[in-house]
């Protein structure tokens, strides 16, 4: 209630506001990309209300406050921070950006373990403040750091999912899109597997209008095209370093795609994205690690998983990647 | 068209695509202010073309290629961006975020002359490729920029605007909000005049569904008032000051303010929103200066501007940031 | 789940769906008004499951099915229907749009005492399967059938409300930016009391950006005033009727009131809405009577109203209202 | 500007206000199609200006003003409406609902001929009024009449087109998701050429994330198949008999399925979606027919036809329609 003064006067109380957690949204992480994230949500009004958390107090603030200066002109939005878990509790979806940087020179498995040791301290009291929440991790290298947050949350595995390949399948068909003068929406395709140099597109389902490319154009992603379509998977492996190299870091894209993933979830729409999920089963993968496959995804998280059929070159990337990823996780000290 | 390739094979040529400039905005400037007013323009979908402008070749290159891998994601727009102002050609609204930050220790009139050496490089080529443009000044100090613009521009006043305390009334009706427990859209208020130190809040407008807050609780802005509303403006003065020490620059609500207008604009509406406009001829000021006041925003800019009824108090404040400003432009070199 | 054939084959499930009752909307009454109100729901992605009730099994399925059929251009939604009370159970916020019209020379009492008669069989089941929901009454006359609704339903105050004067505020609004050329939405203003003949239009609160008409144009409302605005109220008055004689029935205007009002709802937004809610106690009303005043709107119903300083005619006018639908409401046979 | 009055004393003008038909629709006829039309693109907010044209004056002014009421609810929209083609003047596109229904025992020839000479008083008109529109003809038999429109404008055949199977493959998407439980969008597949009875499903590019159904169920569409998958089909043809049969006539998924064209067009998208276009030269086709194909839409209409490769079967029974349909046409008086 209004309390004091000119609230008094104005307003005849009739009952207690409540706090309501229907769509609560908490960022985990403010750096470039935790903002993209929270900034997107806010301006496409997917929830009524974004908590931003994070170490530090000063930065978690001043994003807290920007954000809230600009809420006039969105649907109202309530934002709230801090450097304290509670500011978390009752969230719906999790978003997770925070993390350390590869250094020069380190190795893969330092940098995992680095992150694991932050994860630590930050995924099982986010758990504790948020039982019903859905885990949704976008700090890299994400296929391995999801496996850790799932390890870490004790949760099931529907409800922990990585942000995965949705920005690369984005990348894929913006590219393609390009060269088809054709809307971005109109030109399908799926980039599964590892989140990165070790990805794995499936040509096979590449479409426009159903119309699958490899019939009526079978030397598509051979090398006797003069249109080099392979270069589009290239391409978008080198996007991430390249815009790095430009602008120092990315965080556009990955911002709207982590938004189009908190939409699904939200709205419990069943559409199917390119998501980092648990793969032990999948392609005779036997251990447990996270790649991305197009999901299922609805207020649960993961409720299915579409059987895409791979055929035996792309299924032994997706196996070796997934025994890749299980060495460095090995090695992990939780 | 496809050209060659799958794209012949897939596609049947009807009509010749058009470059259609129908919504085009162009943004001058992809610093952190830049990208939050094209990042929000994006995600409020707002227009069916983004251009990006910069001196920095590699910067403008990277931040086009995060927003359109983000594309898929929102409803299809057409992300361009260069060194070259060709790019910018056949815009409707033309964000101008570029601009010298001030030094420290340096005089605001330094600030201005660099500035104004950075718009002559900007504003003449800009109105050659974009004789229909609206002109919509961000840069800081926003209302003498504006003018700056207004000046190298040669255009009509109503086309030449600057962000102004849309802004800063966001802000101030945010706090409010707060206080009273109600949505910021549901709390009235304008501050006019300078964005910054001397901007002034028409306290005898603030209202709550028509009612005037002043009128059922008169101490409203007293000092004996313990709720202490005065300090609302104070804080909103502060809040750049306090932003920037906490996380280094503000952009987020800056961002989505600049969206706000450009739709307005872009929209035709005739709503009211405080902006920087030329004030010469309003409450005595004799002088070519900008200052926000409610003005009436279609797609001319400007078509006209609220007679807000100040007091003497008001209309002092309003009289001298007009002269300290037209004492700042005098000294400038053109 | 996808179950046999070739779901079996396409899917992998990992968790049962879940239905999610996080945004549902049940309109009962599939009238051009039910309709129209869920078909803007649906059109501005309010909500992820909308239900629909009426006794007319034909008529529901009908309309059910025409809504589902357009579900892939909108954000994905669950549609339901059907005749048994069922269909709407865990709704967040009930639409009754159900009533019967008047007949010629039908009075008043009669017209009430047969819709009372309809609420009895639909109010207490409707509850009964959404304990936690907020009714929301659109049925004419409005004010009398909230109060009915909330005296079958045995809900607080605060969760029975009717759409009231929200769509009367709306006309006024339009009928003034018309006048003045500016956006509905710049043009504040309220009207209160009984929805149609004798609501009471608030003058002094009408104002643009904070400037009080009345304050600059003190003749506004005089018989004086060439503009005749005191006829803007007698049009919003004749509106429906006008509307009515020239196309048959009004659905589209109090479609778009009814979508606001529930997303300012599911929002929790503490926005501020003229609606019909329980008015006893108001400017010395001591009757249990609903009428429109401007409410602050939350998740939980009205949590406030706004103190509106009405003059010595206006709070006349608002306390004969009351006695006049509690003279009414006295005769209703329960 | 606002005039005398309160206007003069409120406002300064600063420019004359232009009538921006940037993104103005004109939707001609104002029945439950029409009207579901205008409603659908008024809660979008695609536009900026509708105007409604019909001859029947009472009509068309009662759903103007139903239309006008709301508008507070939605971004500004300027609505007109009137019987004088100069209402629609400077339109983008225009949307053609209006003609005959058919009559019990009425030839199919009979109705065509009927329509054309409605069609014949209006199209002309309606060119000369926005002769930079595209036609976006709704009304049935829709392929034919999109003929028919488009021999009476004179327009280039990129110009002229029909809603057509956009709704048909709508409704076999939400029948195919519901099987699936997926989201509808989330669910590829087109119906083609003539909209309603002897529509062509191709059930070889209906796919989920790329993997096509006919690959990973081989029986999908035979009658072995428990799950009766050509039932859809069926269905789909059925849905207009159905709905008209249970609730009088069909509106809400026509009206969304036009909005999502107009967006389309408006946006110069260059998404794909099936509509009705000139097919002569495809498939062999030699005669000039609208069939349903397809499209890449633009600001110029359609830009290209997706090439979709189709069995003998189905090329035969397009071919069917082509013929049956220039039959019709053939006897056409103009």
């Amino acid at each position: 209630m209004a309390g004091e003064g000119v609230g008094k006067v104005l307003l005849t109380p009739i009952v207690e506001e409540t706090v309501s957690s229907r769509s609560k949204v908490t960022v985990v992480g403010v750096g470039q990309v935790g903002m993209a994230c929270a900034y997107s949500i806010l301006n496409q009004n997917i929830v009524n209300e974004i908590a931003l958390y994070d170490v530090v107090a000063d930065k978690v603030k001043g994003e807290m406050m920007d954000l809230q200066h600009g809420v006039l002109f969105c649907k109202p939005v309530k934002i709230s921070a801090g450097t304290d878990f509670s500011v978390t509790a009752g969230s719906r979806v999790i978003i997770v950006t925070a993390g350390a940087r590869q250094k020069e020179g380190e190795s893969r498995l330092n940098l995992v373990q680095r992150n694991t040791d932050i994860f630590k301290s930050i995924i099982p009291p986010l758990v504790k403040n948020s039982p019903d929440a859905l885990l949704l991790i976008v700090s890299n290298p994400v296929d391995i750091l999801t496996f850790v947050a799932w390890k870490l949350s004790g949760l099931p595995k529907n409800r922990v999912i990585g942000s995965g390949t949705n920005l690369d399948s984005s990348r894929f068909r913006f590219l393609m899109s390009e060269k088809l003068h054709l809307a971005p929406a109109s030109v399908h395709g799926y980039i599964i597997g590892e989140h990165g140099d070790s990805s794995v597109p499936v040509w096979s389902g590449v479409n426009v209008a159903g119309v699958r490319l490899l019939d009526i154009y079978p030397k598509l992603v051979d090398e006797s095209n003069p249109d080099k379509w392979t270069d589009f998977h290239q391409q978008v492996i080198n996007s991430a370093y390249e815009i790095i190299k430009l602008k120092g870091y990315t965080n556009l894209a990955i911002g709207l795609s982590v938004a189009n993933i908190t939409k699904a979830i939200l709205g419990n729409t069943q559409a199917v994205k390119p998501i980092s999920t648990l793969v032990k089963g999948f392609y005779g993968i036997q251990d447990e690690v996270y790649l991305s496959l197009p999901c299922v995804l609805g207020s649960q998280g993961v409720t299915s998983v579409v059987n895409i059929r791979l055929n035996a070159e792309e299924t032994e990337q997706l196996v070796k990647s997934a025994q890749t990823l299980h060495g460095v996780q090995s090695q992990i000290k939780f």
